[in-house]
């Protein structure tokens, strides 16, 4: 955030004239090949910041490089990851999906077969469960690709989950689907069967291209607006039930403990929320203008409206949001700030099209208590020192 | 476009039962450990095919593998590149952007001062105003990536030029903006001023980071519609004039010959076009159920609708549009199709907010001539054959 003080150059000096133009470039030698497949610049080096959280390899995860990127869409190289058993290795060729359990034909499907079915892309965010999960227990992360670097987004393709059940006649008394990826673990989540009917995607396509193996290649499962864990990686096995499988994502963790110490189980919309990526914890700025600037969302449809406070929450005022607003996908809001040198508290708040209003900490705490642990949506406030320094409150 | 046979399974299999479900996967030892920053799975090979014309580096151009993407955005590591002097290497850290001529107070930006002003993201398309120039002559391509890959479609993200050159204040008497590259050959291009005061963007992200080598790092022009050659890479300079530069890219290129040879220069905008992507030139098909997906794009604004005919054009039927239509940015469409095993002439057409209608190839011969080079958007038909073998017409 450190601004460079621009050159203005004095009228008819020899520097202006096209001829005798300075060349403001680091070297004119010829350039390079062209590249078949794409790379970054040398100089560009922003990453996912890992956390392995046991001694098996890939069992952790990857944080989004917030306070690095622009707009609302998240290069697939750096969306989040987090994962139980690590990133399977998978021949596309040799994948298949069962679905079978109460459906009147039980089928096995090869990656050919469901791509043969009618396509479907829409860009979805995807948010992890446990996003911010040290923010509500009070181990506040000291930036914002740690403490909300389990939020992406991207452009998704497959065929509508229903499509494919057309098929297959799904019966009555089927109440649960079981979904099973292909990792070490098996990792399985339960999923009404409503939802299965509805706008749930078997994803094969992310941002124009194959998934990532991150994110579930060749095959993932996608719940637009659903708690991520639930949009199981590495699918390969749907299971029709009269119940849900009580695995151990949903019983041992993934569900939020109420203010009575009683468990929360099967609660799978993500709320909304949005946080301030620039300028945020880690940065520091000078005093003149700023662009605030930040991303919003909410498993329930739209983004309506986003307000910016730079006084602690005392006064908020109305962000622009870049257009198009997309349901279920993040909204890049922006709020030009003249920053007087004196220490400010900045943060988002934002509202959804079912009129939900972003919380507070201590809101959350009074409704949930001091156990909870995921669904994490409060107000992030940054606090901005007299030395330009950025830190999280 | 081969398609596998489907396993359908009898009831009551042992294989539908939970715990003794066959698991189609590959293997399942533990997975690998999380990356820094993705790559895609080595089953994944779809790369641009290189042209390079001159025996200077990087001199030529790259195409997007349109037949294996999926939705809208295409990847960056896969977006279409034409350059006339190679991929120079440039240090943002040392990269400056003069704008200097017919202003009021010339000046120097760094990309930190460019970085601090309010920022802007949008998706756009952007296609090369020599896209599918064998179409036109008869040297027809013989699949979509080579016919069409020199159009690509990403989210863009920089300061609006109209936001710098408020500070800097052009003089009434300009008429035109030079905008010169860093590359060695100092590609430039002449602008009309009124372009730089409506959507033209200083772009330094790309899809969510910042712009790849290829596409101008650290910084482009992007002129939202035009002619992908106007919007210049590598940026370093912007000249404002009373006249246009009569660089050689607009007297010896990218200018178009009427039907009385006479050329027509500065011509800029795209007009409407589309494609089919799938099936497409290389392809073979069986007899069956497929989609017919493809791509629709106009300078001008919305695509309004996109129509697909299999019989050579004598009858036409609605495409399905994704949803949203973003303006000046692809749209995707789809179209259920029934192959019956008999050869067929599978073609699309579009009609843009303007009402304006895609042309037949033979429509833009009679009004342009054969000289024409540049622009060329007419329908593309595809032949299916009775073997399944499409092929170019």
């Amino acid at each position: 955030m450190k601004k460079e003080r621009r050159r203005f150059l004095a009228l008819g000096a020899g520097v202006m004239t096209g001829s005798g133009c300075k060349a403001p470039i680091e070297k004119s030698e010829s350039g390079a090949h062209m590249r078949a497949y794409g790379e970054r610049s040398p100089h560009e080096n922003t990453v996912r910041v890992i956390r392995e959280l046991t001694k098996s390899p890939g069992t952790g995860s990857s944080r989004t490089p917030h306070a690095d990127l622009f707009g609302t869409i998240t290069p697939s190289a750096l969306h989040f990851e987090r994962h139980h058993s690590g990133v399977p290795s998978i021949d596309p060729a040799k994948h298949e999906l069962l679905i079978h359990g109460l459906v009147e034909k039980p089928t096995v499907f090869t990656m050919a077969d469901l791509k043969a079915f009618p396509s479907f892309s829409r860009i979805y965010f995807l948010e992890c469960g446990g996003n911010s999960i040290g923010d509500q227990s009070g181990n506040t992360q000291p930036d914002v690709q740690r403490s909300h670097g389990l939020l992406s987004c991207t452009e998704w393709t497959g065929v509508p989950l229903k499509t494919v059940l057309r098929e297959l006649g799904v019966k009555t008394e089927a109440k649960w689907m079981i979904a099973e990826g292909a990792d070490a673990g098996r990792m399985a989540r339960s999923i009404p069967v409503e939802k299965t009917l509805d706008d749930a995607l078997l994803a094969y396509g992310q941002n124009g291209e194959a998934l990532r193996p991150e994110q579930g290649y060749p095959l993932r499962l996608l719940l637009p607006g659903w708690e991520g864990n639930t949009n199981v990686k590495w699918l390969h096995r749907l299971e029709f039930a009269t119940d849900p499988a009580m695995s151990a994502k949903e019983t041992g963790y993934y569900t939020e403990l109420g203010k009575d110490g009683k468990a929360q189980i099967f609660t799978f919309i993500m709320e909304a929320r949005s946080v301030i990526t620039r300028p945020s914890g880690g940065h520091t700025i000078t005093p003149g203008f700023h662009e605030i600037t930040g991303l919003a969302w909410t498993g329930r449809g739209r983004i309506t409206r986003v307000e910016v406070s730079a006084d602690g929450g005392k006064t908020w005022a109305d962000a622009a949001l870049q257009e198009p607003v997309l349901p279920l996908a993040v909204a890049r809001f922006r709020m030009p700030w003249e920053w007087d040198g004196k220490p400010a508290v900045l943060q988002s708040r934002c509202t959804d099209e079912t009129g939900y209003l972003q919380p507070t900490h201590d809101e959350i705490i009074e409704v949930r208590g001091h156990f909870s642990n995921y669904h994490y949506n409060a107000i992030k406030p940054w606090r901005v020192a007299a030395d330009g320094k950025v830190t999280h409150v």
